[in-house]
């Protein structure tokens, strides 16, 4: 059985180009016992990967000439466990490839309900968990809220954006271009969406927001990062969750200095989503039926073929993707 | 009759000379109907003074030729209003100088049954109130809690470490020179005292909180401040008060990059203590007979009379006083 790969062909410095990668086929060995071989059907790309295949990525790394990792929606092709059975499609860290085989204990099922498979990547996968997780556990959203989202109509923060409105916040986002600001605005129901690329940030958030924000949901680092900060209410909360400019190598975000924080009152939070695994049940029993019934909109940007994620990752990357990054494999 | 008083004769650069100030004698004019005239027995001398007379601290300053501003305790020698009587003792901001007259409403009370008046501008006053409202109502310090003190022996450092003593906390403080760190862990109980003009800080650290810190209570800015983010516990909790090496104007404290944060999973609070003015009356009632039985311990510098003020103002900023600094006039 052939596996197609993609591998890392040399680290990127800099914004990433597809030359970064390498498309490879292999044979697949058999199978070894007690494990199920899978076949990847949707493949995230997250901007995380930017880090990693930098070299470090809270401790997770990948060598030139090895497989890009990543999470899939997968379907079991090859079973040596009865519980997880031929046909069943399963979410797991199939890397970028074609098949992958896995000990059972590393698959989790999709969740219960759900039409389209590739959500479980998406709104309903780790970056929907994100968004709960910070919106909810951390800063605790709610009516009377003026929030601000970066990359206001990717994975994260597509969710996070209806997540706030659907607590009553007002929910501003921030994009590149009208056509992303009008997903943001008509799709994803943002109150308000600020391009980034006509006109400057700091004067368009101080209009559309001119009380202040109370939460701001980085996934950016600087200069939004600061220019929020600048502009956050007295007991603003700040949830510091994603570094995209920081992992492009471009930048290295310093943040606002300590003493903006005291004028503000302000609260901060570090986020990673891996210290909400024990949340994820109840995430997916509770936002599953809000999708199904379209009160929660997904919002992918979907790449035909393993052969696309070299480019598709890039466009993620450089701000031109139009939603969360999804390879139908 | 005559008034003494304090002058900023020029703004300082750096740490501040006593030549930054000059003693002026006046005649104080006739009290207004409903006011009281006051003379000055202790006057509170504090860091944030520093950025008033550099010309701006959270949108307070002071011109060159103007009195310094400042808290004292103070007795009613002149009274026209029967509520306020002569001879009572009073806390008000009477700047520095040996008389100054008040509307009523900007008088309060010293705790009831304090022996020693001068604690209601140090571990009664505002610099306790400051670690009460950090340590209780912001970090929740509790039993098995590591936590981080700079400027140990401090007007806020004093109480914080003993209110962290008290709550079961291991204490940890940073101060310079061995009689300061005596006076640390001798006197105020702290577990133990780095001191930061000996050997490396960030290494010392490590050596006595192998685990990492729970709680770091900044009143310093960096360097300090990064050492003690890099040394955070996961989860770990950071109070930003104060900024001492701002103040000079020495540094610039950009603080640590929120990706460091965000490793951490920490909560960082921006403290301001004139928020918390509704809890005072609630900590001077609960922490003053803990203080009279001498459960927690003052520790003020005394400097005698109003000449002296600049002198005890410049050992405070470069850290040459040995605790609160005030001027007993």
């Amino acid at each position: 059985m052939n596996n197609t790969r993609v591998l890392l062909a040399k680290r990127p410095e800099g914004l990433p180009s597809p030359d970064c990668f390498i498309l490879h086929e292999s044979r697949a060995p058999s199978l070894a016992p007690g494990t199920v071989r899978c076949k990847t059907d949707f493949l995230s790309i997250d901007p995380y990967m930017r880090s990693v295949i930098g070299g470090n990525h809270m401790g997770q790394t990948v060598e030139v000439g090895g497989v890009i990792p990543g999470e899939a929606v997968a379907t079991i092709i090859e079973s040596d466990n009865s519980d997880w059975p031929v046909g069943l499609q399963v979410r797991c860290k199939t890397g970028w490839q074609s098949i992958s085989d896995h000990q059972t204990a590393e698959l989790s099922r999709i969740p219960q309900g759900l039409t389209q498979p590739s959500l479980a990547l998406s709104i309903l996968g780790m970056p929907g968990l994100t968004a709960f997780a910070g919106l909810t556990s951390l800063a605790k959203v709610g009516a009377g809220d003026t929030i601000l989202i970066p990359a206001a109509i990717g994975g994260v923060g597509a969710m996070a954006g209806q997540l706030c409105r659907l607590a009553g916040a007002k929910t501003i986002g921030i994009s590149s271009g009208p056509d992303k600001c009008k997903i943001a605005t008509h799709k994803l129901g943002y109150t308000h969406c600020i391009d980034r690329l006509h006109g400057d940030i700091a004067e368009q958030l101080q209009a559309v927001a001119p009380e202040g924000i109370d939460v701001y949901f980085d996934l950016v680092g600087d200069p939004i990062l600061t220019i929020a900060a600048q502009q956050l209410a007295l007991n603003g909360r700040v949830i510091l969750c994603g570094l995209i400019q920081d992992y492009n190598g471009q930048i290295k975000t310093m943040g606002p200095p300590p003493g903006l924080w005291i004028g503000k009152r302000a609260t901060v939070m570090g986020l990673v989503v891996y210290d909400f695994e024990h949340q994820r049940e109840a995430f997916e029993r509770g936002y599953t039926p809000l999708v199904e019934q379209g009160l929660i909109q997904g919002n992918e940007s979907i790449y035909q073929g393993l052969a696309q994620a070299p480019q598709a990752f890039c466009d993620m990357m450089n701000g031109a993707a139009l939603g969360k990054v999804i390879i139908a494999v």
